[in-house]
């Protein structure tokens, strides 16, 4: 077994590979012995045949030996991340992270890039004037140190394999394998070196996965492969049939961020921040309950000092913090096309991929990766499911800067919105909990 | 279905894709706006979960009209073609042609690249001193319309995708895709504008295709593909166990060439090279008998005019054709390293696969891409599989330039010949005819 198209042929048969194998793989890719069309195959062999649970964790393995892991100072907090796998409108990670911060949980969190209709919580950050993610390994570890929270971009010291083999992921169509997925984001997440971490899987057509047994699966997968790294992961099922709160885009989102750490954000958007810095809060002491967990996450909200941690973090990463309360420093759009209901009813389904996709095509993501994001544009809701309207009702307003293509997505968020004469049965957001 | 990574995706899921899909990744491809990385993950995604007989035509039409195609001059005598899916010491491309040529029949051959174990007739005609291969589509079509053959390597005018399709496929393991074999053979071969078509198709575990159901398939896919393009295919299933003939290598197998030409080859080589040649002159004039088909290639063997066909094109293409009758005038190797029987017996089995790998080893084929090809070393049988033996007989030997591989070889080679106390039961060299 000593050449790589070997190794990429047994994986073609379904054969299982080791962590040799993936060390060989992953370290020959990241020298640039191996080349895009060797690992695109490879990852395509993988995804038709299925890798193991064994292959996830090996291969998460050999991405994390192959970068630099973050060094703390000593005698540091618990460092616990919480991440999510995607979702349209989620913004989530960039609220619970200073909740949890402030609750005095170390939360080193490198930010995920956007993908499809997914706008990631790096580009948001990015649509904050002056802010910057570019961070040196050992000044982000400082600044996680001095604040207890960080944000910053993978690198080529950090996760540097995970962050190419999501690109080639992206470009290859097999960004939706459990096993790549899970080795993806436990690579990262453990190259931050937490001892815990809260992972929010998104199920519904708005996401990577489309099945709640899917959804368990991958749960259970980045639980085993945290384990092996002692680092306990605990995850949550949640909806994603609509987008989460109202706001699709990147400065967008990032106010609704703000409104939720003063505690005014939409009910879904609140509820769902407050159970997952909870459970961050908890993985760190599980000496409290989880009860105490969410009352200590409510509290920093409350008493405002969750917001101030995320001002203190913008202003050390060289951002303005007062875009926060001032949104007129963010980004604007120059336009505004609302879209009206066409009909008496009640809105039973937004569906969220295409609202992501016509923020996407708006500008808020990239359609290709020379793609240039435009950070004051999107989709901003003004109705939720469930809730009921008249003809002519504003269901949501578009907003852009170039008109190019805004009659295409326009029909998108149109076709996305059904209005229906019986109300929609109700959805739980929170769909299930898994733990090791 | 807009983006080319929806078109992965389908092939994923495994859809069928169409022509207009085939034609939009070819053409992509070839003008570089599709990656070697998402050109890969298609192949494999085929590969994996199939592609049909009408998606392997239709890939066929994509590559075919994405390049040039010879034109010959007015009033051209019948073109028909033959090509191998590439055997261990199958040199018979090189004779057939000559054979046909000398018969009457035109024979534009595109001649194939050598890959893994197998040593492609591209490099063989290359040991020739000063034989060129990289011809002008014009003067390709000249040198064919003068003595009715030349030998041309593929360009970018000619083929020009399956060139890079190959390349990746190599590198890939997608080598062995009955669809992908089909495409990359009758793409090439109906680029040069021939009526008819003669497949070999080999046979075994030193071949592309190990059982007999999957090479009737090919057989059956290329008569069907050809059909579309009017071009009447034959295909002989041929017998791959043992090489075919007994040099193994570059200038050792123009040698073999040669000695056939001149009526005195192997009994395995000269008898398939005569049947193969017939098989052309009969579909370039069907209004004779196949037997009348098989005299006319002897007859020109024996007559010599096969021979001096062959002198002439390699004049004609730039070589020095007095190798033809002096080898010492081809490329010679430093040192012979022979294998002797460690026993009395018969020998039973002499595996193809692995003389091939121990002949690349030496030089003679390319490991890795960059590799550069030795033309004279290779392997040279001195017994066939039915021969008895006794203890220390030379069973072949290594024809050696460096000895940096060579116990490795030699180990290879001692491996692949087995010993038996019983002669082995006989096997038929021409398994099989396919006809449309």
């Amino acid at each position: 077994m000593d050449r790589i198209v070997d190794l990429i042929q047994c994986k073609r048969r379904g054969d299982e590979l080791g962590l040799a194998d993936f060390e060989r793989l992953i370290n020959g890719y990241t020298l640039n012995e191996i080349s895009d069309a060797q690992m695109g195959a490879l990852l395509m062999a993988g995804t038709c045949t299925g890798f193991s649970d064994a292959e996830a964790t090996a291969l998460t393995t050999a991405m994390l030996r192959c970068g630099e892991r973050l060094e703390l100072p000593d005698g540091m907090r618990p460092t616990v991340d919480c991440c999510s796998t995607g979702g349209v409108g989620d913004k989530t990670p960039l609220i619970v992270a200073p909740i949890a911060a402030a609750a005095g949980v170390a939360v080193p969190m490198i930010v995920e890039r956007g993908s499809d209709h997914i706008i990631g919580s790096l580009e948001k950050l990015n649509s904050i004037p002056g802010f910057r993610t570019d961070l040196e390994v050992s000044d982000f570890a400082d600044l996680v140190g001095e604040y207890g929270l960080a944000f910053a971009q993978q690198s080529n010291a950090l996760a540097p394999a995970e962050k190419r083999l999501y690109e080639l992921r992206d470009e290859t169509a097999t960004v939706d394998s459990l096993a790549l997925i899970a080795a993806s984001v436990m690579s990262k997440k453990l190259a931050e070196e937490i001892m815990g971490l809260v992972v929010d899987i998104k199920v519904s057509k708005g996401s990577l996965l489309s099945g709640r047994n899917e959804a368990r699966r991958l749960a259970q997968l980045m639980i085993a492969i945290g384990r092996k790294h002692d680092c306990k992961v605990q995850a949550l099922l949640t909806d994603m049939e609509q987008p989460l709160g109202y706001t699709v885009g990147n400065a967008l989102e990032i106010m609704e961020v703000s409104q939720t750490l003063q505690g005014q954000g939409p009910e879904d958007v609140l509820g769902l921040s407050v159970e997952l810095a909870a459970r961050m809060i908890y993985l760190s002491d599980t000496s409290i309950s989880i009860e105490d967990a969410r009352e200590r996450a409510n509290s920093v909200i409350l008493d405002g000092s969750a917001l101030q941690m995320f001002g203190n973090v913008i202003k050390a990463q060289g951002g303005d913090p007062t875009v926060l309360t001032d949104f007129a420093r963010l980004p604007n759009p120059a336009g505004a096309e609302p879209i009206t209901s066409p009909r008496d009813g009640y809105v039973s389904r937004i569906n969220a991929e295409d609202i992501g996709r016509a923020a996407v095509m708006l500008g808020a993501g990239r359609s290709s990766p020379e793609d240039a994001i435009d950070p004051a544009v999107g989709v901003v809701l003004e109705t939720k499911v469930g809730q009921q309207v008249v003809n002519g009702t504003r269901l949501c307003a578009l907003y852009y800067n170039s008109d190019a293509n805004l009659e295409e997505a326009k029909q998108l968020v149109e076709d996305a919105f059904r209005i229906s004469s019986q109300p929609p049965a109700d959805r739980e957001l929170v769909l299930d909990l898994i733990q090791g």
